[in-house]
């Protein structure tokens, strides 16, 4: 019998799992494969501002508080695990194409002023001020200082060492149903056919959270993200460079010395796994139209996955309808900006009973006037 | 001590490998890593015409000579393997993206009709007829019913197989040097410091051949391709496509079952290794440019290899400046096409002391007017 059970061992579950450990819970995480789902493919970025444009508002001002929270969180995973997770504070340059993409910055940035949120726009020339590998096509950018980014496999990677530093159990075997006792969550029966028995279960399974069995209906469903990872982009770009490249959107983020992360497609086409022709050449074709020079770069890998989508693109935390079951998925296009709020405010309810003020509203709850169902969310 | 050795086992080493020792003769194959070299990325194409404005007519002769061999080679091939090598006769089409590119086939069909070769100029309309999944802005084509596609892969395995069957020897180390006794080369040294003895040496290393130690000076330089490979192409064409695309080239060949080769980049960069953005996103480009349906298919597969180019791009067949040392190397685009006439003349001048005429004029002496060097062919 633990304290908690995890199901999920993702950057969401492992973080949950440490956060509840330090105050004093045993905790158990149960994945055949940590890391190896959305938390592999994602780019990193800690981005809630040049995200807003696109975004409510209720989930920007969680993204805000969780990116606050990411100095603290970032100092104190690596004094734990002892490894970088590669924090990059310089600031984040959205770059708009052509005119059309010019005119949606401004609608942006002029949204971004309403809510009170720093971004200062720039002359094509200032933006390659800033980022002289910019393609001379580029027409304006936006840039926001406060939007950074965090090396997602290294966060992973000091996760499971600050978890086993912590006294986290990871138990690498598939979740296979989440047991119920007296119409209450119990803990978690294996593929092997064991049960780890919990007082309490969290859900963080992401995508796949809406398919285990003994899970409540819950409106999560994937929507499959490809991206690409270069090598020899060193000194190529100052930070993270996100675009609109005739409508469409595509971010270069770099990472770990000489490393870069193209991404990202949003498709939806359930859990198919499948890198496309079309996917890898779409975001190589945006990517070389705003930083010609990626064409030098070595292709080093190619990845599909799938984020926790849900009906508002916000996340599912707390409880749900099944009491003792606790929610910590649906993070859509933001786990990695909002791993620490999401860890730190499920381990209050969990240690404290109480869910924190800044994630009451997201409960899965809020869905309950409308039907959940294919027509709302599938 | 053998009768042979041959230093390579690509297709090329293990096809006069195999020829020889049907002859009777004792051969033993030197590689550490047999079929991971340009053999692994070749799309398998046999397609002397479709490639003659782009070569001198005595390659174009050579292509056509091995051409006519092929479905012999390739049933007895078979036979001895119990593998199948995936042989298509259904023609190579060539499609004309744009004005110019239109031009271009024009000047090919020309060119072809001027040499007595078998092709026919199609409208948009028929060339679609025949390929129905060929994009609506193609504006023109060439049919070449005689040129036709293996699966390169499968021949190389299929070799493998029918060598062991006929009992050549296969000695997985790197060959370090080429061995030479009194002015005649006299077998391999390996890299764990063994030598295999032989009465005559086959240089079949590719692209390496000039960079073997005990190597006459060879007009061997890489020339690097990049290449693709898809799934789920099932039914999409009927036979080879080859394009002109804004004057770059790319063609799609089908092969096993729901398979598609996309190739090839030309690049001249030494032994660079990577795959680059710029390479897999100009061939995804224009295979989607010609077949629109390719952006729906599983990019499964990207190779950089390097072809072993020669100042002709012809090849190096036969006896070299060193006594006993036998070149089978230099075959650039075309060493699939020409392996089996490779196989059959260099086996024939191993057993019988004498080269074929239709090799004859591939000797390496053919550079020796002009001086080799830098300047010549680097």
């Amino acid at each position: 019998m633990t304290d908690v059970a995890v199901a999920g061992g993702g950057l969401i579950g492992l973080a949950v799992a440490w956060r509840a450990a330090r105050r004093g819970l045993s905790v158990t995480v149960v994945d055949d494969a940590p890391g190896t789902g959305a938390s592999a493919a994602a780019a990193g970025m800690l981005a809630p501002v040049t995200e807003a444009g696109y975004r409510e508002e209720p989930l920007l001002r969680l993204g805000l508080d969780s990116l606050a929270r990411w100095p603290a969180f970032a100092a104190e995973l690596e004094a734990t695990a002892g490894t970088p997770v590669g924090l990059r504070t310089v600031g984040t340059l959205v770059a708009g194409f052509d005119e059309d993409d010019v005119r949606e910055l401004d609608a942006l940035h002029a949204f971004q002023r309403e809510l009170g949120l720093a971004a200062h726009r720039l002359t094509p020339r200032e933006a390659r001020r800033r980022e002289p590998a910019l393609s001379t096509r580029v027409r304006g950018g936006l840039l926001v200082e406060g939007d950074h980014s965090v090396d997602g496999r290294a966060v992973h990677a000091a996760l499971l060492a600050a978890g086993q530093a912590t006294g986290v159990v990871l138990v690498r075997d598939r979740v296979a149903e989440v047991v119920a006792d007296g119409g209450r969550a119990a803990g978690l029966r294996l593929a092997s056919g064991d049960v780890v028995a919990a007082g309490a279960t969290v859900l963080a399974l992401g995508a796949r959270s809406a398919d285990v069995p003994g899970v409540p209906p819950l409106p999560v469903r994937p929507v499959k993200g490809q991206i690409l990872r270069l090598a020899g982009a060193a000194g190529l770009l100052e930070g993270t460079v996100r675009a609109l490249v005739r409508g469409r959107h595509v971010y270069l983020v770099p990472y770990a010395g000489d490393r870069l992360v193209v991404g990202a497609t949003s498709e939806d086409r359930g859990f198919d796994p499948r890198v496309t022709a079309g996917g890898v050449h779409d975001l190589l074709h945006d990517a070389i139209d705003v930083v010609p020079e990626v064409s030098e770069l070595e292709l080093t890998e190619t990845l599909a996955r799938w984020r926790p989508g849900t009906p508002d693109n916000a996340p599912l935390l707390g409880p749900s309808s099944l009491p003792g079951l606790v929610l910590a998925t649906g993070h859509h296009r933001n786990g990695v900006l909002l791993t620490p709020v999401t860890a730190e405010a499920v381990a209050e309810l969990l240690a404290g009973g109480t869910l924190p003020e800044v994630a009451v509203s997201f409960g899965a709850d809020r869905f309950e006037s409308e039907p959940i169902g294919r027509t709302q969310w599938s």
